[in-house]
């Protein structure tokens, strides 16, 4: 199996986030070669979707997927904001064409130790939003974390558990599978089958670092790290995954601090030797 | 529900390492009240193993772990010398009546990437201690580590997994479920329902604080973070789990460096109050 080129590779905006505005990262992209784009919603609104939305077409990029929906239990219960908000992000992630809307889906309500009943309150949340996603052509996929953010950043934390609650939601919603979060889980192998084409969305790379200084913005480059990616990749791709590879880094220390067009270039090599 | 009194409590040595030797360790659960003691093998190598057991059977503690065993991957194959190890870890824990022996397993074997085979691995080592163990009498309890720490502690990180682990190696062997490592689990009730009385071997709390600083030692006070901890007490006291509510936090930046007689004081206060 060979390694993922250029223009089978995506750039998630976060990777690049101390050092270039979408605008930038959509140039950078395009002379980079690069296939695709995954915009984080803030800097999408800092261009404006539309004016967004037409530079990244006519850039010629894939958007794999805009980051990010869900965050259903930040104000305790469920509300109408929070319905509202997700409603918007499948609203852009409509205009801009991506292939998913990427839903981290919240962690513990603040004070709580209830988790579950976060996840109550999430599913609830997902249904709504996909009831209306389905109706504008959005795909909803589901990210589960590594479970060192179950507390406070989304508490699906396995493939396994993201797939149970798309059996129950039914058809249009999906797994963005991220080899940071799920590399570990002894199940992964057999879910990723289960999850099958239909439901594998996106698939996210990075690596996990030895040692690992801080539990957010110290994901390491891809082979840089202890994960199998490949490996993980041959898994989603055997089901017929065809998706974009999307390449999200947070790097408080390295890699958010060096030359952008230099990242790039890492990234370009790393996705043909190590992924 | 009410929460645990002193006399249910067992001190794991680590959570005053910084301040205490095995014999203060032991002299302070008398003097607390406490019911028992979890030491580690270096400061109970420290002080002799026969003085140690003396000791502790003088003070009238009860042994609920010996931490630990395991480690398999240390040296990328399985050695003789690991085995060895472990071996001298199995006498020890009938030489101080521990009620098990607690095995963190081992991660990755340095420089590799293959999680499954660092598995392998280990269930061929656990098997070997295991024969061993049986033995003598000791039993044999895997900790299954939180998933953050599968590269460079332990590549077993779910009770399923244990259990499945279990399941294949046969009686003799068990979980040690340390709340910090699975209160994220989706599927811990009913992992710790199949597990059963039988092969529930250790309770170990602490919390999740939010927010956590480190990956490994900012664990906290029970009742300071975010894990339903009673919760999970009265799914392992459903199935029977009879055994002592072993206290084992590392904090560098907290309770490691307060006066240890502090620490037992509000881990008294914490048993009754948030266990």
């Amino acid at each position: 199996m060979t390694g993922v080129s250029a223009n089978r590779l995506s750039l998630n905006t976060a990777t690049v986030k101390q050092q270039w505005n979408l605008e930038q990262c959509i140039e950078g992209c395009a002379r980079h070669g690069l296939g695709g784009i995954a915009p984080w919603r803030d800097v999408l609104q800092d261009l404006g979707v539309s004016k967004a939305a037409k530079k990244i077409k006519d850039a010629g990029l894939q958007v794999s997927g805009l980051c990010r929906g869900g965050w259903y239990t930040a104000e305790g219960a469920l509300t109408q904001a929070v319905l509202d908000d997700n409603r918007r992000a499948v609203d852009e992630a409509a205009q801009i064409g991506a292939d998913c809307l990427v839903m981290v889906v919240g962690g513990l309500a603040e004070g709580s130790k209830d988790i579950q009943g976060a996840r109550a309150i999430v599913e609830d949340g997902l249904a709504q939003t996909l009831d209306y996603a389905r109706s504008v052509g959005v795909k909803i996929a589901i990210e589960p974390l590594h479970p060192m953010y179950a507390a406070d950043r989304a508490c699906v934390n396995t493939l396994s558990q993201t797939l149970d609650i798309c059996d129950r939601l039914g058809a249009g919603i999906g797994a963005a599978v991220d080899v940071y979060h799920v590399w570990w889980d002894p199940d992964i192998q057999e879910q990723i089958k289960r999850a099958g084409q239909d439901r594998l969305l996106a698939f996210h790379v990075c690596d996990w670092l030895l040692e690992t200084k801080d539990l957010l913005t110290d994901r390491g480059m891809m082979g840089d790290g202890v994960i199998d990616i490949r490996g993980l990749r041959s898994d989603v791709e055997a089901e017929g995954f065809a998706g974009l590879v999307e390449v999200e880094i947070f790097s408080a220390d390295n890699w958010w601090r060096r030359d952008a067009d230099e990242v790039m270039q890492v990234i370009i090599e790393r996705g043909a030797s190590a992924c």
